[in-house]
């Protein structure tokens, strides 16, 4: 069956590179999640957008699921290809197609990492400002497909904020130029933001017209040590009223201990519950004034009872190290994530229930969090404990993790805050949308792809549960 | 048969506030368009979302046709009820339901005027940062229904980017709650984004989480006389280099002669082709500096020959009307409106290739042309000559408006920038709009709106032409 299907997609396009090695069936078929394991058909690397079309009115009419993939840094499993797919892969389209001064735009090719678009931008004087850890690996298409957020959230917004035209292929092969770039452009439904964050479901992002701006001043970074949870809030509004702020983060004291042991060094000699890192434009002197002030006033509240100011690039890395050094620290102990979020506002009340449930459900595991606590989002890792099997640790976490969707449930929250829904989410897709809207996202999901090609079984069922 | 279906109406909802007054009719029938003739079944005014949720479910059973109804200043026809049609107006829903200074929102039921928001966000020492000259008779409600653009796109982006959450009723009388305010939140399509800008056609917003920000720097006001076409652009980078730009608005002498004879203040002695007006923050030395070296280098380089820079908040003004007295005073001649954007880049070429259109297809007509060129988006106003039959009026326009369409496409352009395609543009959404995006959206509004309840043949229409 595999191999008729195969000679079939030979016969109709034989310049396709294509590969069914075990070891890119094995690498293609997985992303950060290692919860699946990798059984695709085989990996195409189509190398235009016709060929992406040809491919994908090949699987509607063979009735073989596509699954797009970028980077593969993902999270939530929706790069898994696990059952058969076609794993489509844009590792070959990865091209700066132009760059417009004048618009201050930068059209890609959906396979460029994040690295090579912010490199990009710079060479041009401007800065594509979206920006997390993964940026060496993850793809933009990908970035797009996901709406991805990061660390700079606050300050610039999330993908979708940047995305000024995006080219897409639908499930039947026609391929949509939408919005191209215009700044205003009041013609219909923007398809294009539909496609932002539609995890691979709605189509195939074969060009985006990515948004660049002005870099910001200097910057300088601020590592605070915070005693207690209730501190945390204050901080951040006191240094989002007095600074400019690009990037507000915090860890606990758990996060430190390993990303300490993963080669990131101590901030202070003395320990602290929780952790603030915040970078702010420090370009003049009264904008290190104001951090200094921030600083004092503080210390005066009790709200910090340490902290350090950067006073060199390379200083500001090594802080950074701390923050960003997180989530590979943890990799070995293959984590359970949750990503969650809810408002600002609403953040207070729910740090306070969610430790409390960690603490009563959780005794015995090593639970490290952190997160972008300025756009009210928190990554949880619960650390497996050793020699407990996969199954068991996984389902003890699938139980906690209802348990927490209640308590996000009761403040407004959400279960995925960047990370998407892919498979790992799934579960849990209805604690945030309501029937009506999964019903209408499945409507929509069978005008974009009728025959049901794109990552089948992802973010939702095509078909309601009978 | 209509007095038969308002007694259903009033049997099933005896509180909901209703007219049939001829007054009412014609007055709620209608937007700032004049062309069609208002011939409404009834207006309602719900005065709850429970209300008017109820409202649709007797509007898909009885198949009767919602037309939405905000300000009516629309200028496409988009809230046009002259077929019959049940006008639900807003007017009863003004409310601010919430604000959250830790979010930055203020939460407000549909009705509520721009201006009321605008000032209820002054009142919290925060600006809701949209903008446009009929602030005072628009509703939010209607400003999300079209992504309303405005004055200071250039610095804060169109509605789009304001709406933090939406509560919308759905054609089958769903109530979806859209995002809740999250700055977070990747659990699947973003249908917030899919409403705004859909014309009333997939859902009626009866609540809106808009974000607010800081209010700018003290800001100054310049407007310049400009020689040239191709001058205009080079002001306008010289401009957007050197200052922190909220506005950069241009108009035509053909533009000036009406607003002054409307009693706007010539700024000038002399005449020019061509007059700009920027707003900058102007709130430190450095910047009222780099406006005199902006003013300077321009005059220098003989790209404009005369300006004035506002010296008090009354002149700021008196110089703002010259732009925004400009539709007021091309009221009473009823022109034609083209509204059109094309990417910033392309603004050189395509006036260049609108000018002469203009000039060789409309000899005899005054063509006024103005808008908002930091933005890439123009309007061109076609005065009526007197004692010619609208008919013939409009069909000389509509000759015209398909040779600009081709300019348009030439330069990858948009038949609608900002006012929405409603009624008016209709016939040329397929110039922007390709085949498969435009069954891709019929598609979409089948979802979410399978009786056809919502806008009936505004935007496109619900079952494609034979």
């Amino acid at each position: 069956m595999n191999a008729s299907l195969l000679a079939a997609l030979k016969h109709r396009l034989p310049d396709l590179k294509l590969s069914t090695e075990p070891g890119d069936r094995e690498h293609f078929g997985r992303d950060w999640t290692r919860r699946w394991t990798p059984e695709p058909l085989a990996i195409a690397w189509p190398g235009s957008v016709e060929e992406v079309r040809a491919l994908v009115r090949w699987a509607a009419e063979s009735g073989v699921a596509i699954v797009p993939s970028g980077g593969r840094t993902g999270l939530s499993g929706g790069a898994v290809a696990a059952a058969g797919e076609l794993v489509v892969s844009f590792d070959r389209m990865k091209q700066v197609i132009a760059f417009n001064p004048v618009d201050r735009t930068l059209t890609v090719q959906p396979g460029i990492t994040l690295q090579a678009v912010q490199d990009a931008a710079r060479e041009h004087g401007l800065i594509y400002p979206v920006d997390f850890a993964a940026r060496g690996s993850c793809q933009i298409g990908g970035n797009i497909a996901t709406n991805a957020g990061g660390i700079r959230v606050i300050r610039y917004g999330n993908t979708r904020q940047w995305v000024a035209g995006l080219k897409v292929v639908t499930g039947t092969g026609e391929l949509l130029d939408l919005n191209r770039a215009l700044v205003k452009n009041a013609s219909g439904y923007d398809l294009r933001h539909l496609m932002i964050g539609s995890e691979g479901t709605l189509g195939l992002i074969v060009e985006a017209t990515l948004l660049l701006t002005d870099p910001p001043p200097d910057s300088n970074v601020m590592v605070f040590a915070v005693p207690a949870m209730d501190a945390l809030m204050q901080v951040f509004a006191t240094c989002r009223a007095q600074l400019t702020v690009s990037a507000f983060e915090f860890f606990t004291d758990r996060a430190l201990h390993h990303v300490t042991r993963h080669g990131a060094q101590r901030p202070f000699e003395s320990d602290s519950p929780f952790y603030v890192i915040t970078e702010f434009d420090a370009g003049s002197q009264a904008q290190q004034d104001a951090a200094l002030a921030v600083f004092e006033r503080c210390l005066e509240n009790g709200w910090v009872t340490d902290g350090v100011i950067s006073q060199s690039e390379a200083q500001a890395r090594a802080l950074w190290r701390l923050r960003e050094g997180i989530t590979e620290s943890l990799a070995p102990h293959r984590p359970y994530k949750n990503d969650i979020s809810v408002r600002i506002s609403a953040v207070p009340a729910f740090l306070h229930d969610m430790q409390e449930l960690l603490a009563r459900e959780y005794p015995h595991f090593d639970c490290v969090w952190f997160g972008h606590i300025g756009d009210g989002n928190l990554h949880i890792n619960v650390l497996r404990p050793e020699g407990m099997p996969d199954a068991q640790f996984i389902s003890e976490c699938e139980r906690v993790t209802k348990l927490l969707c209640e308590v996000l449930e009761k403040h407004g929250g959400s279960i995925s805050a960047e990370h998407g829904i892919g498979l790992v989410k799934k579960p849990y897709l209805d604690t945030v949308r309501s029937a009506a809207d999964i019903a209408l996202m499945r409507g929509i999901r069978g005008v974009l792809d009728p025959a049901g090609v794109f990552n089948p079984g992802k973010l939702f069922d095509s078909t309601p549960p009978a």
